[in-house]
């Protein structure tokens, strides 16, 4: 089969690459599309250390499932459209996370183009099955790529209880932070967008999300307007000083972004403000998907452009320049 | 009256600084014991810039109550044996924290001894009388001079909800660490504290608090034995990156240390395991003097040396030299 393959050679597309097998209880899932994410771009930096095949976002359909016995699962299951939870963990009965179901922290997990497992910016991949979630027919294609990231986003919400008086900041207004705010509104706060580009803040004015110029953003801090919530999604190490600037005395600021390279930090701000600093990672399917049926969440102003698998390193080369957000790729030969 | 004044020309004994006149509402407090805090060795290295007389753990007696009306505390306060909160906030109905009695974080608050009001290293000393609390016949001038530290490690129980089934680290056996320990253990968790001091490590024996030497302690990552809660009290801008490396994921690393300089942190940890940071700062007196009274506390083995008023340069001479823990000053001529 095809796929996009990253190993010391860089980024490539291999037209002979093996087809995956389902082990007992895995989907093997034939890919109809899927999203590069930020995490794609950092393990082309050296993130992880990952190679093979990339990719992580994705709908696709389940074309057969691996094992002898028949299961229900091949009534639920077989050649229905679905999205897939990333963390593949070792579900043994030893592991605490497991135990508890905390399985996106399983310290024996795989994770789909992550982590020791192949990804989906192929035409094939596999899955577990209690990985996956059927798509309901009112998500269209374009909207289930989404699922993923907006998932990610909705873990803040089950991380802890944001207050809907309050006022949430998102700051930056790349693909994470767009998704950012047009989660955290559904929660009734106000949301203000803090970003450098006045194209990309315009993104969000429709979903109710206020917005600012970062460099009108001291202001807020000169006023005494500072946050109760800041959400760090600038992907750059400097975000947190920011972030630590704009939240105010007892607030949260809530990081999101993987930044390779460490940062620096004045700690003493976080003790003598009594900052919480809480990282965030992934999160549930359910809402991402009950919100997006329901039509909550716009999501199809944020793609920026369209590939093929065949154009893949091409779609890697814009995905990566300052300005666009969502690439999409699109399997079919 | 004599007083230890902190300068541009540093630290002194002045015996004929001015006395202090009680405003409105604020009580004149005749300083019998005062104990020296990490934060006064800061500020003689430049910590928030203040000068004058330093200090804020105290006990002493209200000698005279400020205002010409006769207030119903002349009765309940005069005469008496109290402590005293150190942040005095404005008070002032336009301000948000002092609407919602936050007032340790009321942006236009002086702090005892560290922001813009003088502390306790003198013969007298004013506070408002909303601040000060009476200290029971149970508990000792010794005791007494720990409430103030002690409230600021109740916080932590103010600010997150300690599970007792899971075990609290505490990194550092220094003054802050004991006392973290010393109060967390009242939770029900197991309290394993992580120092490099044999000696110190041997005075929470008595208290429930399990010990492990530094150099061991990374035995417990190697063996997957990480906290759910760690308290980074080594004061050391690396103590952060060890309690990373501690703290097990979805887990909390409660900050208590101010450090002047900044430190550098991997960011991506904390986003990856979904870390809690937490940072603390001073917290409710009442528990701590309840704990007092009680017996449940024990600090007398925390005290490491006493001089005089007039000893006070020489106090903190000995304060500073690794190894030593709580050095007291009496205030009688
Ligand atoms: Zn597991
Ligand atoms: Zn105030």
């Amino acid at each position: 089969m095809r796929a996009l393959v990253f190993s010391e050679q860089g980024l490539e597309i291999e037209r002979a690459y093996p087809m995956p097998i389902p082990g007992d209880g895995e989907a093997l899932i034939r890919v109809v599309q899927a999203g590069i994410c930020n995490t794609d771009l950092e393990i082309t930096r050296g993130y992880k250390g990952f190679h093979g095949v990339l990719g992580h976002e994705f709908v696709g359909i389940v074309e057969e499932i691996g094992g002898a016995v028949d299961r229900k699962e091949h009534a639920t299951m077989l050649g229905k459209r679905v999205v897939g939870e990333i963390n593949i963990p070792c579900r043994q009965i030893e592991c605490a996370y497991c135990r508890h179901e905390v399985y996106s922290h399983c310290p024996r997990r795989t994770a789909l183009g992550i982590i020791g497992h192949d990804g989906i910016f192929a035409e094939y991949a596999t899955l577990p099955l209690a990985n996956l979630h059927l798509v309901p027919d009112e998500v269209s294609d374009d909207e289930a790529v989404f699922v993923e990231p907006l998932a990610a986003n909705f873990e803040m919400l089950e991380q802890m209880h944001i207050l809907p008086s309050e006022r949430v900041l998102v700051l930056g207004d790349g693909k994470m932070g767009q998704l950012a705010a047009r989660v955290l509104v559904l929660s009734g706060c106000e949301v203000l967008m803090v970003g450098k580009h006045t194209e990309k803040l315009a993104l969000v004015a429709g979903s109710g999300v206020k917005t600012l110029a970062l460099e009108d953003a001291e202001q807020l801090v000169q006023q005494g307007e500072r946050s109760a919530y800041v959400v760090e999604c600038t992907g750059s190490a400097r975000g947190l000083e920011m972030a630590l600037r704009l939240v105010r005395p007892r607030g949260t600021i809530m990081l999101k972004s993987t930044v390779a390279e460490p940062g620096t930090l004045d700690f003493s701000t976080i003790v003598v403000n009594e900052i919480r600093v809480q990282g965030s990672r992934c999160g549930p399917f359910e809402p991402a998907l009950r919100a997006l049926r329901q039509k909550r969440i716009d999501v199809s102003s944020l793609i920026s452009a369209r590939y093929t698998l065949d154009e893949a390193v091409a779609a890697f080369q814009f995905a990566v320049q300052r300005g666009n957000l969502k690439v999409l790729l699109t399997m079919e030969a």
